[in-house]
């Protein structure tokens, strides 16, 4: 009945974690995807596909890569002991990937015990923590039917593997022609999905990752690459002006300590990747997302996907604590079971993520999780001009600069 | 807000038929995907695709065709007046595809007959036809939140468009290497689906459609072709043997009257088409499911297919009599609704209707029309062996012979 198995999983973006198979179930299969368009497979299926911005590039080609163990308690760290060694015998800092596996457990911690003190009780997590022999791992948490989240998960996981040497030319559009064998990567992650009871309350999603590949430095053919990916986005069901400004100033504030042209291109990159393309509308109200950012500081962009993931609580909390018990209508409900099925659309036709991890068998209730507890479908539904519920789908339709 | 475009929509099915534009938004837009694995966009994007059942091979190529327009009365035929003329010049009995119309039209008006008599006044059928000046046009006609069903919709369409010669030559593999240009095609369907409230009370979809290229007879690279598909499968949260079987017993006994081969072979189809493949079970306990049927006599597969259509009310509607009151729990609903979800997750992510309207821009509202009203997802839900609950989902899994 319980499933040790875990996973980063980004029910709405590019990158997806999944753990090779649950340790209780024969069933669960793996599979990663990382980055924009392009996804990896591994085991569950012996194969590994890595689908580029061209949907007709599709490479597969076998892999391989060890099961995962139920673990009775959270380990120090998932990395590799040789990534541990590495960072002990430099006198420079950790490495990055260690320092990154660090920040998103904090902030796993962090969040999951803010949304805790939220529910005063009313809720709990449930925990489950996965690690593979050669390295990697996951630590699953998920709180179902609290008194102020419907569901709330969030998910870290790190996972080494091997993609396909042509996968690798191909993404770096490699000049040299040297050919180089598979190449070992590592990729490490947060994800989560929050969806509250209150239709005033919205749900947040947010997502954090960083891939690297695993080579010696300067392998001909295959020099070490590393890659961020992330983002934050609020998708209510009815807007507080103040809410959603609130929300978009922090998501600002983060960017702006690092890059002024950040924020406003990352919030439209958000815009864009949130659409539903046959509602002709985004899932929500943004936030910020990017993907491939590697022509920065690598410390810089550590610092910046450390300090995202750090505004996740300011950014959402005090909305929470405002809108969680404001009386509502079963109209209201209705309405944000509307949106619900939205969310469902786009994570189950769109998200880059979800459908490739269901088409693959990765492990079905990790990739899910991030769809709500309940959602809804009217035939032809249109809120009348200038109610509440118009004004929100209007900002669906077009998006607003809310700052 | 009242859509007068309509649809005759295959959630469950290869093949679909939707309007071209719903005559009150400029947003709809058209598309028709017919027969096993081969879609066809009509307008709204000016473009056709012919997807065969070989992945890669999509051709497109420019195709016109008029917009709809609503109709205020429902006309004697949607078919153009030639086809008509064609019928009454003629000393044999009317076309193919006249009677097919006039079948599925008398189809429609009975489930719906029969559906409104179990509603008793709880629920009354919202209708919209359209028509389009060159001929072609449908009936779409949806019941919400009634006393019985949470959401019905029983749509018949019919619709004349063009395929580029690629795709009648690859479909059909014709050794004839004459280039013909391009050809017209007719294509007519009813599909239905129907959500009812009760728990115990299940789902029914089905769908019937004819397809046929539109040249004169023998046009060298292109002669006539012709095609039935078509099912009716049933989806309850619940198992009462005596209802499946009757269903079944209903299915077997329509296919036995033309060949004692039909219903385990299209029950077997049935069974492996609605695979939701990321949950390892079906959707639902199957009926029958056929396509592309072409290698028997013509007539005798149009009175297969009215044998079908017909068998809807008997097959379905006793079983709705029997189990719309029984009183259920809260746990009941919710086990119903997680069904529903997975009715969701198999039109969403499988269908290849609904999957590549939703993708090339077809009326949305008519391709979502067999969502139902509500779902849910809950995060690693498994019923305890032996429950009803467990029961349903162990035929799901594994397929049973209900007779």
């Amino acid at each position: 009945m319980s499933p040790a198995a875990t996973a980063i999983f980004s029910s709405s973006s590019s990158f997806t974690l999944f753990p090779l198979t649950s340790p209780s179930s024969t069933k669960a299969k793996p599979h990663i995807s990382v980055a924009n368009g392009r996804t990896l497979t591994l085991l569950g299926f012996p194969c590994f596909s890595f689908n580029y911005k061209k949907p007709n590039l599709l490479i597969r080609s076998a892999i391989s890569i060890e099961k995962e163990t139920p673990e009775t308690h959270r380990p120090h760290t998932f990395l590799r002991q040789s990534d541990d060694d590495d960072a002990a015998l430099s006198s420079s800092p950790s490495s990055v990937r260690s320092r990154f596996e660090k920040m998103i457990r904090e902030a796993q911690d962090r969040v999951c015990e803010a949304i805790e003190a939220v529910e005063e009780g009313g809720g709990k997590f449930k925990e489950d923590v996965w690690s593979r022999p050669g390295g990697g791992g996951g630590i699953s948490r998920v709180l179902q039917d609290g008194a102020v989240w419907e569901k709330a998960g969030v998910n870290v996981s790190v996972v080494y593997g091997i993609m396909p040497p042509e996968a690798y030319r191909a993404a770096k559009a490699a000049a040299d022609q040297t050919k180089p064998g598979p190449v070992p990567f590592f990729a490490a992650g947060i994800s989560s999905v929050l969806h509250p009871k209150n239709p005033f309350a919205p749900t947040l999603h947010f997502n954090y990752r960083y891939f690297e590949t695993d080579t010696s430095k300067d392998t001909p053919g295959a020099p070490r690459q590393w890659w961020f990916g992330g983002g934050t986005d609020l998708t209510p069901a009815y807007i507080f002006e103040e809410d959603v400004k609130h929300f978009h100033l922090v998501q600002k504030s983060a960017c702006d300590k690092f890059d002024p042209t950040f924020y406003p291109r990352f919030k439209k990159w958000c815009d864009d990747y949130f659409y539903i393309k046959h509602r002709a509308e985004r899932r929500g109200l943004g936030g910020i997302f990017f993907d491939d950012l590697n022509d920065y500081d690598q410390e810089m962009l550590l610092s910046f996907a450390t300090e995202c993931a750090n505004s996740v609580v300011p950014a959402y909390i005090p909305i929470i604590e405002k809108r969680k018990n404001i009386p509502f209508t079963d109209q209201h409900k209705a309405w944000q079971q509307l949106r619900r099925g939205r969310y469902v659309e786009f994570n189950l036709v769109y998200d880059r993520g979800t459908t490739f991890g269901l088409k693959t068998g990765g492990r079905i209730e990790s990739i899910l999780v991030s769809l709500p507890l309940t959602a809804r479908w009217e035939y032809d539904h249109q809120p009348e001009e200038g109610t509440e519920e118009w004004k929100l789908l209007d900002a669906c339709i077009n998006p607003k600069e809310w700052i």
